[in-house]
């Protein structure tokens, strides 16, 4: 059942002892609601506590601050920015069953909750939780304003993707009244690469190929390439938008060799090719400008068989 | 002499033909700040023309739209984002004693116009620009909103500079009420990289040395690069940031060989090491965390004065 925000209000101002829920892979968004969800509940003197599937990124080590794990039973669990049950993480998926509330952005949220508070217009759930934790008559205190702005930041590119609203500037503006530490977080998150990431960029970079007259750009990241640079999942990721980005460049496709052999395929469209028309070729999809597919073959006939599908694909269009 | 918001309003009103003067090599806040202007003075009947000593960049052409030059005899002189006559540029330098009112966010403004509306705590003159409108009581178009949003943008790295304020979003949330295409135009701006900038990132990636524990990170830029690349100057300038953005390097230096021989340098420096003070040991200049100077030497001897320098500093640090 979906729930107004004066409920969320009331429930939360009703539980004594509240677990928070984080879905796995955390992201500055779901912990930023988490905490400073804690930070909230704490400031009314309820036990709380969060928990996550996997190990916190060291670099959002600073939204734990003045955290305290506290054993004990809950009597209100509450997943934040979670949309699905799969998504709680093999650690926490025993609490599936019981979330009491969900309060979440994505449009494609489950509902598996008994309660479950959606804005699909938010442009993060730390959107949301600001507006909560005010209607709840709680101070924003500098920590809870870090946390908050953690998740606006982190889920909108520090402002620059298109889901950015309004009240996403408003609520931002506010929470740098409130005293967040925006100068250091928009630091450490947006202008600090590993150099493992620096060496990923570079090969992949020196893989770049364009076709049909720079109308595609190609990206084709190795193991062997994985491997020199030293670099984890989570320094892959940022990789996946530099074809696209390039001026004049409609399809944008890096292709991912995997372990086991054969390539993850993530396609990016400018505006007029359906990403997810192309990559359902491949039994892939997503959205029109962002979708993915798995082709299980070598490099040179992954390549062939994307090149030809996109050439079918242009010739409808023209 | 330097006036208020008020009186700025009253001149403005009070004036009507006039010309808008922009700083040589525009940028997104000079040009935004400039056609904002022009707009909102043709919306009260007035003539008004902009000029600027360049040519502007074709990813601006946007700010232009509905624009018609129209020549007339101005009274009133008005430059905006031009902190110093030399920012002029030689095409416009014949005004630049004749300056009624200079509209600026520059702490180091050389106060040339006879009168000055200065506010250094501004992000951006658009975020002053947007204030003056405002106050002048015209209605804010979707044009004007675009032209102010790009100067806001652009000055602050999209709300990621340390120069963004609570006044800032509040501003951009303003103008997203307003109309602001903003998606489009941070898509413009901040995610499209011409193909030689992309090829010119790869081939300064490729020099990146790390010295001193990975104390220092080092890019050098050759004029077989820059010819390989096929890259301008605009396309170079956002390479010398990269060195500093790489987790756990205090002192980020950019080389670039001129065309004429020697290497300019650019120091980025994260927190311990003043770069002015480093740059001035070359008779360069600058900032606490952002400085420049010129070696006029070969690579191997310019990067060994340069390494030489710098364990000198570290010493004194440690």
């Amino acid at each position: 059942m979906t729930i107004t925000k004066a409920e969320v209000v009331k429930r939360l101002l009703q539980s004594d002892n509240v677990l928070i829920i984080t879905h796995k892979s955390p992201d500055g968004d779901t912990l930023g609601s988490a905490f400073a969800l804690y930070n909230a509940l704490k400031s009314l003197q309820k036990k709380a506590r969060v928990e996550c599937s996997d190990i916190f990124p060291q670099r959002f080590q600073y939204l734990m601050e003045g955290y305290e794990h506290q054993e004990f039973k809950p009597d209100y669990i509450v997943a934040v920015d979670v949309a699905a049950i799969q998504l709680f993480g093999s650690n926490l998926e025993h609490y599936a069953q019981d979330v009491d509330l969900c309060i979440d952005h994505h449009p494609s949220n489950e509902l598996y909750a008994k309660d479950t508070y959606l804005v699909a217009k938010a442009s993060a759930t730390c959107e949301m939780m600001y507006d909560i934790i005010c209607d709840m008559n709680i101070a924003i205190t500098k920590q809870i304003a870090d946390c908050l702005y953690t998740g606006l930041a982190t889920d909108t590119g520090c402002f620059r993707f298109s889901n950015t609203t309004e009240k996403t500037h408003r609520t931002a503006a506010d929470l740098f009244g409130f005293g967040a530490n925006y100068e250091w977080i928009n630091r450490i998150l947006f202008e600090t690469k590993s150099k493992s990431r620096v060496r990923m960029e570079q090969l992949a970079l020196s893989s770049i190929e364009y076709y049909y007259s720079d109308y595609v750009a190609l990206i084709a990241i190795t193991q062997k390439m994985i491997e020199e640079a030293n670099a984890d999942e989570s320094e892959l990721d940022g990789v996946a938008s530099i074809p696209r980005t390039i001026e004049g460049v409609e399809i944008g496709i890096t292709m991912r060799e995997k372990a086991e052999g054969g390539y993850k395929i993530s396609i990016r469209t400018a505006s007029k090719v359906d990403a997810s028309q192309l990559c359902a070729l491949f039994n892939g999809g997503g959205h029109k400008r962002a979708a993915g597919c798995f082709i299980d073959s070598d490099l040179k006939t992954t390549k062939r068989l994307l090149l030809d599908a996109i050439q079918s694909i242009i010739k409808t269009i023209e």
